[in-house]
């Protein structure tokens, strides 16, 4: 019998996080039933928000099956993209799901496209009515390999990136590799700087596959064989960084790798760069960084850029400013309660978390980032060549 | 090692919830670190929202204690009542701490008002960087003994009461009685009316005790020690209730009672009904449609209307009206997946839920409590009275 004890009362409880990420194909099909397991399903309805883009190639066969299944939906279509990750966006679609509604824990909310729309589908899930299920089909590598496997949602506020965020453990999240044949090349190279992120930072296995494979596997869209060993080597990486720490109660992270400058790089480009970009150009910075710190070799950063050049990762851009960069530095450091603890690789496949970066070891760091891009004769990653 | 099996990927963990809730007094006094403990101090920063009333009495000792303490804050008065409890009101308070800001684990923000305060500071803190801790110190009866020591955060959207929600776990609550002492007679009637829902509910203890101290301690405005001795055993009442079941992953709750009904009662009188006062006519209607569908016996309804009367709650208002407790009931329905699980009382101190509740019992049950209500002359529940 629990009661107050010295003017006390603790109240103590856990909260059991289980959840399938589960690979399909052809989701559509009449015959899958992956989209509709767990939930209700007859005379049962689903609201479903969902990447224009992917929408325009493929309401037909979606809003045939979920006549076929006989449950209604309300399917809202958004374009992706981070300028619509906003607060008006998610309190838009909050109103038209509160207008339908669902019943409240068996019709859960669909959430198909890049990370964008499964993070405002999350932080929705997560704030209606205190928690309804949400499903996430990532239709974008990053999605895939990234956002729609975790369970940090939310929307950026302002100028802020992901700073309206809450932790909401999806019902299910559903891995279709065909949606990524349709993504522009562009997409394909932003979505590789998340798997190279947990390459460098704790994988050197998947390193090295990816240089022997990165370029077949984006060659195929992730459709051959070497690119679906790229795919689940990420995401098995991914789940044991997260499962360890899904509620980020550990503020040394190394999936915070590529995070710690590239917050300023995506807003002071005004939309500019990709996040993947961002952080690719994160990370081509910090191994230099690194190098300079005397964590990492002059082999291993030498190995990693040529890895970037080959998969046409970006690795220099102009808007690298050392002011800025620091800046970021401080904002970070609130998010990591007042310490820098920024990951850095002592070699493809480590890292360690470093404390006591200087104003002047970031102005190195961008010069000798500068000189490398120079030496190189330039690159791929001049902005004029990024939208390309 | 995790891996996919049969493309499948399990992710599993556990999130540990654990706070206190502490019974203190004179808590601004210098000696007395108990809003400190747990936080970074010396050089530290504190987000404050608080009830405008609270702030107008306590202004000096608050400003005092931080400065004393060497603690910066930021402080930001809001009016309490349920018209305050506005997505606008928390998105404003949202964009105040983000250009303010604190430290994302280690700064607590701090929420000193009534239920509205505290749910707004709650969701603030569930979506902040995905979740910053949060003291909430209730200075309202209804959100010493219910809002503030829940894990149910949320504000209202539009028409719709408690829809943008989220569940986010205090660091702690901080109980100081003595904010009682200020508190209007209406106020304090008001949160009698969740102690009221507890005893019939679960606790006949608490019933009789309420039956035999309850005046009392409402004269002493909680101050003496049967007053204490009704709020120590809600308090254990309501953790008792919400620990088994804190995230309501069991539909099926007793704390609904009082809370099926009455949603379209505070909606319908546009602001003139507290909380509690609809709870309670809810409660009234409740015991009365239990009575009729031959659940609870005449004698409990009648001691439990004789209770009310000499509590001064009240007991009916022209606003019951069958077809929008209808209404309201249909909507309850979404939020418990489509089935009616209302908890009605079969005893003091006892209840099932139902199921089968047709539109002719409730216009019955409507008619019933009228029907009381007449033969006693009306009573104190007439609208022009509530207000008094």
């Amino acid at each position: 019998m629990i009661n107050f004890v010295k003017n006390q009362l603790n109240v103590k409880a856990k909260k059991e996080i289980n959840y399938n990420i589960i690979i399909s194909e052809d989701i559509f099909n009449s015959q899958n039933e992956v989209i509709l397991s767990g939930g209700k399903k007859k005379e049962s309805r689903r609201f479903i928000i969902i990447d224009d883009f992917i929408y325009k190639l493929h309401y037909e066969k979606i809003e045939t099956y979920f006549e076929k299944k006989l449950i209604k939906t309300k399917i809202i279509s958004l374009p992706g993209g981070e300028a619509n990750k906003t607060v008006a966006n998610y309190l838009e679609l909050f109103k038209e799901l509160n207008d339908y509604p669902i019943d409240r824990r068996r019709e859960p909310i669909i959430g198909i496209g890049g990370g964008v729309i499964t993070d405002i589908v999350g932080l929705m899930a997560s704030t209606f009515r205190g928690s309804t299920p949400h499903i996430k089909i990532p239709t974008t590598l990053m999605g895939y390999i990234d956002a729609a496997v975790q369970i940090k949602t939310g929307v950026n506020f302002g100028d802020s990136l992901n700073r309206m965020v809450c932790y909401e453990p999806p019902y299910t999240v559903i891995l279709d590799k065909s949606f990524l044949r349709t993504l522009p090349n562009r997409h394909l190279i932003n979505g590789i700087a998340g798997v190279l992120k947990l390459a460098v930072i704790k994988d050197s296995w998947l390193f090295e596959y990816l240089e022997r494979y990165g370029e077949e596997g984006i060659e195929s869209k992730f459709q051959n064989q070497p690119g679906q060993g790229i795919l689940n080597r990420t995401i098995v990486g991914m789940v044991d960084e997260l499962q360890a720490n899904l509620y980020e109660t550990v503020l040394e992270r190394p999936l915070d790798f590529g995070h710690t400058f590239s917050p300023v790089l995506e807003v002071d480009s005004c939309g500019d760069l990709l996040h993947g970009e961002a952080v690719a150009l994160d990370i081509a910075f910090s191994i230099v960084l690194a190098n300079q710190l005397e964590l990492l070799s002059d082999s291993a950063v030498d190995r990693i850029l040529r890895l970037m050049d080959k998969l046409n990762l970006p690795y220099y851009h102009f808007i690298l400013k050392p002011e800025r960069l620091w800046e970021s530095l401080l904002d970070q450091m609130r998010h990591r309660d007042g310490f820098q603890r920024v990951p850095l690789p002592t070699m493809i496949g480590g890292c360690i978390f470093i404390n006591n970066i200087t104003y002047e070891n970031i102005v190195e760091a961008c010069r000798g980032l500068e000189q490398i891009y120079r030496a190189n004769g330039g690159g791929n990653a001049d902005q004029r060549e990024l939208g390309s």
